[in-house]
Protein backbone atom coordinates (compact mmCIF):
# COMPACT_ATOMS: atom_id res chain seq x y z
CA UNK A 1 0.00 0.00 0.00
CA UNK A 2 1.33 3.48 -0.75
CA UNK A 3 1.13 5.67 1.75
CA UNK A 4 2.08 9.47 2.63
CA UNK A 5 5.41 10.15 4.78
CA UNK A 6 4.88 13.12 7.44
CA UNK A 7 7.78 14.44 9.26
CA UNK A 8 6.81 15.39 12.65
CA UNK A 9 9.68 17.99 14.02
CA UNK A 10 10.04 18.35 17.91
CA UNK A 11 6.75 19.74 19.02
CA UNK A 12 4.79 19.98 22.57
CA UNK A 13 1.14 19.12 23.83
CA UNK A 14 0.27 20.85 26.96
CA UNK A 15 -2.38 20.28 29.46
CA UNK A 16 -4.65 23.38 29.54
CA UNK A 17 -3.03 23.68 33.41
CA UNK A 18 0.49 23.44 32.08
CA UNK A 19 -0.63 26.14 29.23
CA UNK A 20 -2.44 28.59 31.65
CA UNK A 21 1.11 28.38 33.82
CA UNK A 22 3.15 29.23 30.99
CA UNK A 23 0.81 32.18 29.26
CA UNK A 24 -1.17 33.43 31.47
CA UNK A 25 -4.69 32.39 32.57
CA UNK A 26 -6.40 34.75 30.10
CA UNK A 27 -4.50 33.07 27.69
CA UNK A 28 -6.07 30.96 24.23
CA UNK A 29 -3.87 28.76 22.00
CA UNK A 30 -4.80 30.04 18.55
CA UNK A 31 -4.76 27.85 15.28
CA UNK A 32 -2.08 28.74 13.02
CA UNK A 33 -2.20 25.49 10.86
CA UNK A 34 -4.51 22.20 10.48
CA UNK A 35 -2.69 19.02 10.27
CA UNK A 36 -3.24 16.12 8.59
CA UNK A 37 -4.66 14.23 11.57
CA UNK A 38 -8.43 15.48 12.05
CA UNK A 39 -8.83 18.00 15.44
CA UNK A 40 -5.08 18.33 15.19
CA UNK A 41 -3.72 21.75 14.84
CA UNK A 42 -0.27 23.50 14.97
CA UNK A 43 -0.94 26.46 17.28
CA UNK A 44 0.53 30.34 17.38
CA UNK A 45 2.79 29.94 19.98
CA UNK A 46 6.14 28.58 21.12
CA UNK A 47 7.90 27.83 24.61
CA UNK A 48 11.86 27.01 25.13
CA UNK A 49 12.79 23.54 26.66
CA UNK A 50 15.23 23.53 29.25
CA UNK A 51 17.71 20.82 29.15
CA UNK A 52 20.86 20.24 31.84
CA UNK A 53 22.99 20.64 28.92
CA UNK A 54 21.12 23.59 26.69
CA UNK A 55 18.26 24.96 25.70
CA UNK A 56 16.25 24.34 22.81
CA UNK A 57 14.30 27.34 21.65
CA UNK A 58 11.30 28.43 20.31
CA UNK A 59 9.31 24.68 19.91
CA UNK A 60 5.77 24.87 18.51
CA UNK A 61 3.00 24.02 20.57
CA UNK A 62 0.17 21.74 18.73
CA UNK A 63 -2.97 21.59 20.27
CA UNK A 64 -5.55 20.91 21.29
CA UNK A 65 -4.67 20.44 24.99
CA UNK A 66 -4.36 17.09 26.14
CA UNK A 67 -4.31 15.52 29.54
CA UNK A 68 -1.00 15.10 30.47
CA UNK A 69 1.80 17.58 28.98
CA UNK A 70 4.19 15.44 26.33
CA UNK A 71 7.21 16.47 24.45
CA UNK A 72 8.63 14.71 21.10
CA UNK A 73 11.73 15.74 20.40
CA UNK A 74 14.53 13.60 18.27
CA UNK A 75 17.48 11.63 19.89
CA UNK A 76 19.62 14.87 18.21
CA UNK A 77 17.66 16.99 20.44
CA UNK A 78 18.14 14.62 23.20
CA UNK A 79 21.68 14.95 22.97
CA UNK A 80 21.47 18.33 22.95
CA UNK A 81 19.36 18.90 25.81
CA UNK A 82 21.73 16.03 27.95
CA UNK A 83 18.75 14.29 28.59
CA UNK A 84 18.41 10.41 28.40
CA UNK A 85 14.93 10.32 26.54
CA UNK A 86 12.99 7.00 25.54
CA UNK A 87 11.60 5.93 21.90
CA UNK A 88 7.87 5.43 23.12
CA UNK A 89 4.32 5.46 21.15
CA UNK A 90 2.41 8.69 22.17
CA UNK A 91 0.62 8.75 25.78
CA UNK A 92 3.05 6.18 26.93
CA UNK A 93 5.07 8.44 29.47
CA UNK A 94 5.52 6.00 33.06
CA UNK A 95 9.43 6.30 33.39
CA UNK A 96 10.21 9.04 30.94
CA UNK A 97 12.65 11.99 32.32
CA UNK A 98 11.12 15.78 32.56
CA UNK A 99 12.90 19.29 31.91
CA UNK A 100 11.68 22.45 32.36
CA UNK A 101 9.57 24.57 29.79
CA UNK A 102 9.46 28.33 29.73
CA UNK A 103 6.79 30.52 28.60
CA UNK A 104 5.92 34.54 28.32
CA UNK A 105 4.86 34.06 31.86
CA UNK A 106 7.31 31.69 33.81
CA UNK A 107 8.62 28.76 33.74
CA UNK A 108 7.51 25.17 35.05
CA UNK A 109 9.26 22.08 35.19
CA UNK A 110 7.46 19.06 34.61
CA UNK A 111 8.33 15.52 36.20
CA UNK A 112 7.65 13.20 33.26
CA UNK A 113 6.48 13.94 29.53
CA UNK A 114 9.95 13.46 27.36
CA UNK A 115 9.61 11.18 24.73
CA UNK A 116 10.99 10.43 21.27
CA UNK A 117 8.13 9.28 19.12
CA UNK A 118 8.05 5.62 18.12
CA UNK A 119 7.53 5.70 14.31
CA UNK A 120 4.21 4.70 13.37
CA UNK A 121 1.58 4.58 11.01
CA UNK A 122 -1.97 6.22 11.13
CA UNK A 123 -4.66 4.41 9.42
CA UNK A 124 -8.64 4.49 9.08
CA UNK A 125 -10.00 1.12 9.61
CA UNK A 126 -11.34 1.27 5.88
CA UNK A 127 -7.62 1.24 4.45
CA UNK A 128 -6.69 -1.23 7.42
CA UNK A 129 -9.23 -3.58 5.89
CA UNK A 130 -8.44 -3.29 2.86
CA UNK A 131 -4.90 -4.19 3.73
CA UNK A 132 -5.46 -6.84 6.19
CA UNK A 133 -3.68 -4.66 8.82
CA UNK A 134 -4.50 -4.86 12.80
CA UNK A 135 -3.93 -2.52 15.60
CA UNK A 136 -0.65 -2.88 17.14
CA UNK A 137 0.80 -4.87 14.03
CA UNK A 138 4.00 -3.81 13.50
CA UNK A 139 4.41 -2.76 9.19
CA UNK A 140 7.74 -2.60 6.87
CA UNK A 141 8.00 0.82 6.44
CA UNK A 142 9.79 1.38 2.87
CA UNK A 143 11.01 4.64 1.36
CA UNK A 144 12.97 5.14 -1.72
CA UNK A 145 15.36 8.77 -2.28
CA UNK A 146 17.93 9.02 -4.36
CA UNK A 147 20.92 8.15 -2.10
CA UNK A 148 19.24 6.71 1.05
CA UNK A 149 16.64 4.40 0.45
CA UNK A 150 15.92 2.57 3.43
CA UNK A 151 13.09 -0.09 5.24
CA UNK A 152 11.99 0.75 8.79
CA UNK A 153 11.14 -2.79 10.07
CA UNK A 154 8.72 -1.88 13.30
CA UNK A 155 6.30 0.84 12.31
CA UNK A 156 3.79 -0.02 15.03
CA UNK A 157 0.24 0.76 13.11
CA UNK A 158 -2.79 2.76 15.03
CA UNK A 159 -5.90 2.37 13.36
CA UNK A 160 -9.15 5.15 14.48
CA UNK A 161 -12.36 5.79 12.79
CA UNK A 162 -10.68 9.60 12.31
CA UNK A 163 -7.40 9.43 11.15
CA UNK A 164 -5.66 9.90 8.03
CA UNK A 165 -3.58 7.25 6.26
CA UNK A 166 0.32 8.76 6.53
CA UNK A 167 3.13 7.32 8.44
CA UNK A 168 4.59 9.54 10.94
CA UNK A 169 8.51 9.48 11.60
CA UNK A 170 10.78 12.04 13.29
CA UNK A 171 13.21 14.38 11.63
CA UNK A 172 16.44 11.69 12.40
CA UNK A 173 14.39 9.16 10.81
CA UNK A 174 13.41 11.37 7.44
CA UNK A 175 17.49 12.35 7.41
CA UNK A 176 18.52 8.85 7.17
CA UNK A 177 16.26 8.50 4.38
CA UNK A 178 16.98 11.73 2.89
CA UNK A 179 13.73 13.06 2.13
CA UNK A 180 11.48 16.05 3.35
CA UNK A 181 7.96 15.76 4.74
CA UNK A 182 5.36 14.26 2.06
CA UNK A 183 6.72 11.53 0.39
CA UNK A 184 5.31 8.64 -0.64
CA UNK A 185 6.32 5.24 0.72
CA UNK A 186 5.30 1.20 0.76
CA UNK A 187 3.66 -0.19 3.98
CA UNK A 188 3.21 -3.85 3.77
CA UNK A 189 2.91 -6.65 7.07
CA UNK A 190 4.51 -8.91 5.23
CA UNK A 191 7.95 -9.65 3.61
CA UNK A 192 9.68 -8.29 0.80
CA UNK A 193 12.69 -5.99 -0.31
CA UNK B 1 27.93 -11.20 7.04
CA UNK B 2 27.97 -9.51 10.18
CA UNK B 3 30.19 -6.49 11.14
CA UNK B 4 30.87 -3.44 12.90
CA UNK B 5 28.90 -0.65 12.28
CA UNK B 6 30.68 2.89 12.89
CA UNK B 7 29.05 6.21 13.37
CA UNK B 8 31.35 9.08 12.25
CA UNK B 9 30.24 12.21 13.90
CA UNK B 10 30.63 15.46 11.95
CA UNK B 11 34.61 16.10 11.21
CA UNK B 12 36.87 17.64 8.55
CA UNK B 13 39.90 16.57 6.53
CA UNK B 14 42.54 19.51 5.97
CA UNK B 15 44.84 19.90 3.13
CA UNK B 16 48.06 21.40 4.71
CA UNK B 17 47.71 24.43 2.98
CA UNK B 18 44.09 25.12 4.68
CA UNK B 19 45.61 23.66 8.28
CA UNK B 20 48.80 26.13 8.00
CA UNK B 21 46.28 29.48 6.87
CA UNK B 22 44.56 28.25 10.16
CA UNK B 23 46.74 27.10 12.78
CA UNK B 24 49.92 28.89 11.70
CA UNK B 25 52.43 27.75 9.37
CA UNK B 26 54.77 26.22 12.35
CA UNK B 27 51.86 24.19 13.95
CA UNK B 28 51.65 20.24 13.61
CA UNK B 29 48.39 17.79 13.68
CA UNK B 30 49.00 15.84 16.72
CA UNK B 31 47.31 12.37 16.79
CA UNK B 32 44.70 12.07 19.63
CA UNK B 33 43.73 9.15 19.09
CA UNK B 34 43.99 6.21 16.27
CA UNK B 35 40.51 5.25 14.14
CA UNK B 36 39.54 1.77 13.04
CA UNK B 37 40.84 2.99 9.35
CA UNK B 38 44.81 1.89 9.24
CA UNK B 39 46.58 5.33 8.97
CA UNK B 40 43.78 7.11 9.97
CA UNK B 41 43.52 9.60 13.64
CA UNK B 42 41.41 12.01 15.56
CA UNK B 43 43.72 14.86 15.77
CA UNK B 44 44.08 17.24 19.10
CA UNK B 45 42.39 20.54 16.93
CA UNK B 46 39.59 21.48 16.20
CA UNK B 47 38.34 24.42 13.76
CA UNK B 48 34.44 26.09 13.48
CA UNK B 49 32.35 25.89 10.50
CA UNK B 50 30.64 29.35 9.48
CA UNK B 51 27.49 28.75 7.48
CA UNK B 52 24.89 31.11 6.43
CA UNK B 53 22.92 30.73 9.25
CA UNK B 54 24.28 29.61 12.01
CA UNK B 55 27.82 28.81 13.54
CA UNK B 56 29.11 25.04 14.51
CA UNK B 57 31.25 25.44 17.02
CA UNK B 58 34.16 22.92 17.77
CA UNK B 59 34.68 19.97 14.40
CA UNK B 60 37.53 17.43 15.09
CA UNK B 61 39.89 17.29 12.38
CA UNK B 62 41.14 13.90 11.35
CA UNK B 63 44.42 13.31 10.02
CA UNK B 64 46.17 12.71 8.02
CA UNK B 65 46.48 16.01 5.66
CA UNK B 66 44.34 14.80 2.46
CA UNK B 67 44.66 16.78 -1.16
CA UNK B 68 41.49 18.68 -0.68
CA UNK B 69 39.69 20.17 1.92
CA UNK B 70 36.43 17.81 2.61
CA UNK B 71 34.29 18.22 5.48
CA UNK B 72 31.65 15.67 6.76
CA UNK B 73 28.50 16.83 8.05
CA UNK B 74 24.93 15.34 8.91
CA UNK B 75 21.87 16.46 6.84
CA UNK B 76 20.71 17.89 10.69
CA UNK B 77 24.03 19.57 10.71
CA UNK B 78 23.22 21.22 7.49
CA UNK B 79 20.01 22.65 7.66
CA UNK B 80 21.56 24.26 10.84
CA UNK B 81 24.33 26.03 8.79
CA UNK B 82 21.64 26.85 6.24
CA UNK B 83 23.51 25.38 3.33
CA UNK B 84 22.16 22.77 1.01
CA UNK B 85 24.42 20.23 0.55
CA UNK B 86 24.63 16.62 -1.43
CA UNK B 87 24.95 13.01 -0.32
CA UNK B 88 28.28 11.96 -1.45
CA UNK B 89 31.44 9.17 -1.54
CA UNK B 90 34.43 10.53 0.08
CA UNK B 91 36.32 12.53 -2.53
CA UNK B 92 33.89 13.07 -5.26
CA UNK B 93 33.92 16.68 -4.43
CA UNK B 94 32.38 18.22 -7.56
CA UNK B 95 29.71 20.75 -7.75
CA UNK B 96 29.60 20.77 -3.30
CA UNK B 97 29.21 23.91 -1.82
CA UNK B 98 32.07 25.43 0.76
CA UNK B 99 32.12 27.65 3.35
CA UNK B 100 34.16 29.63 5.95
CA UNK B 101 36.17 27.64 8.44
CA UNK B 102 37.57 29.60 11.36
CA UNK B 103 41.03 28.38 13.56
CA UNK B 104 43.26 29.70 16.39
CA UNK B 105 45.27 32.02 13.22
CA UNK B 106 42.46 33.21 10.96
CA UNK B 107 39.50 32.37 8.65
CA UNK B 108 39.40 30.46 4.95
CA UNK B 109 36.63 30.07 2.84
CA UNK B 110 36.50 27.09 0.68
CA UNK B 111 35.13 27.10 -2.28
CA UNK B 112 33.60 22.97 -2.20
CA UNK B 113 33.81 20.26 -0.22
CA UNK B 114 31.02 20.18 2.19
CA UNK B 115 29.21 16.79 2.03
CA UNK B 116 26.91 13.88 3.81
CA UNK B 117 28.91 11.44 3.77
CA UNK B 118 26.79 8.37 2.17
CA UNK B 119 26.55 5.47 3.94
CA UNK B 120 29.46 2.69 2.80
CA UNK B 121 30.92 -0.46 3.78
CA UNK B 122 34.36 -0.85 4.41
CA UNK B 123 36.20 -4.59 3.52
CA UNK B 124 39.22 -6.19 3.46
CA UNK B 125 39.94 -7.76 0.18
CA UNK B 126 39.52 -11.07 2.01
CA UNK B 127 36.00 -10.11 3.19
CA UNK B 128 34.99 -9.03 0.02
CA UNK B 129 35.91 -12.58 -1.73
CA UNK B 130 34.48 -14.90 1.32
CA UNK B 131 31.38 -13.27 1.06
CA UNK B 132 31.24 -12.82 -2.75
CA UNK B 133 30.84 -8.79 -2.39
CA UNK B 134 32.44 -6.58 -5.49
CA UNK B 135 33.79 -3.03 -5.44
CA UNK B 136 31.14 -0.25 -5.79
CA UNK B 137 28.26 -2.99 -4.89
CA UNK B 138 25.25 -1.81 -2.86
CA UNK B 139 24.98 -3.80 -0.24
CA UNK B 140 21.66 -4.18 2.56
CA UNK B 141 22.47 -3.34 6.04
CA UNK B 142 20.32 -4.45 8.63
CA UNK B 143 20.78 -3.15 11.56
CA UNK B 144 18.24 -4.64 15.09
CA UNK B 145 17.62 -2.62 17.93
CA UNK B 146 15.42 -2.37 20.66
CA UNK B 147 12.72 0.11 19.14
CA UNK B 148 14.23 1.04 15.77
CA UNK B 149 15.42 -1.77 13.88
CA UNK B 150 15.94 -1.04 10.16
CA UNK B 151 17.93 -1.94 6.91
CA UNK B 152 19.63 0.18 4.91
CA UNK B 153 19.41 0.16 1.26
CA UNK B 154 22.08 1.20 -0.14
CA UNK B 155 25.28 0.98 1.76
CA UNK B 156 28.22 1.36 -0.89
CA UNK B 157 31.27 -1.15 -1.02
CA UNK B 158 34.57 0.02 -0.40
CA UNK B 159 37.86 -2.94 -0.93
CA UNK B 160 41.22 -2.04 -0.03
CA UNK B 161 44.52 -3.96 1.21
CA UNK B 162 44.31 -1.93 4.31
CA UNK B 163 40.62 -1.20 5.47
CA UNK B 164 39.05 -2.78 8.55
CA UNK B 165 36.02 -4.50 7.91
CA UNK B 166 33.11 -2.07 9.05
CA UNK B 167 29.62 -0.09 8.17
CA UNK B 168 30.41 3.56 8.55
CA UNK B 169 26.60 5.80 8.83
CA UNK B 170 26.48 9.32 10.20
CA UNK B 171 24.88 10.50 13.13
CA UNK B 172 21.07 10.73 11.70
CA UNK B 173 21.40 7.32 10.45
CA UNK B 174 22.46 5.96 13.65
CA UNK B 175 19.53 8.03 15.71
CA UNK B 176 17.13 6.75 13.12
CA UNK B 177 18.49 2.88 14.03
CA UNK B 178 18.27 3.35 17.44
CA UNK B 179 21.68 2.98 18.38
CA UNK B 180 25.36 4.07 19.18
CA UNK B 181 29.20 3.48 17.86
CA UNK B 182 30.44 -0.10 18.10
CA UNK B 183 26.89 -1.78 17.64
CA UNK B 184 27.51 -5.33 15.26
CA UNK B 185 24.78 -5.53 11.62
CA UNK B 186 24.37 -7.76 9.05
CA UNK B 187 25.24 -6.98 5.68
CA UNK B 188 24.29 -8.75 2.64
CA UNK B 189 24.61 -8.78 -1.04
CA UNK B 190 21.03 -10.75 -1.53
CA UNK B 191 17.51 -10.19 -0.31
CA UNK B 192 16.56 -10.80 2.68
CA UNK B 193 14.69 -10.04 5.73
Amino acid sequence: MKILVEVSARHIHLSEADFKKLFGSDASLGVKRNLSQKGQFLSDKKIDLIGTKSVIKDVSILGPFRKDTQIEISLTDSFKLGVKVPVRESGFLDDTPGCKITGPCGQIEIKKGLIIPKRHVHLSPESARNNNFKNSQNLLVRINSKERSLIFLDAVVRIEEYFTDAVHIDTDEANAAGIESNTLCEISGTEWI
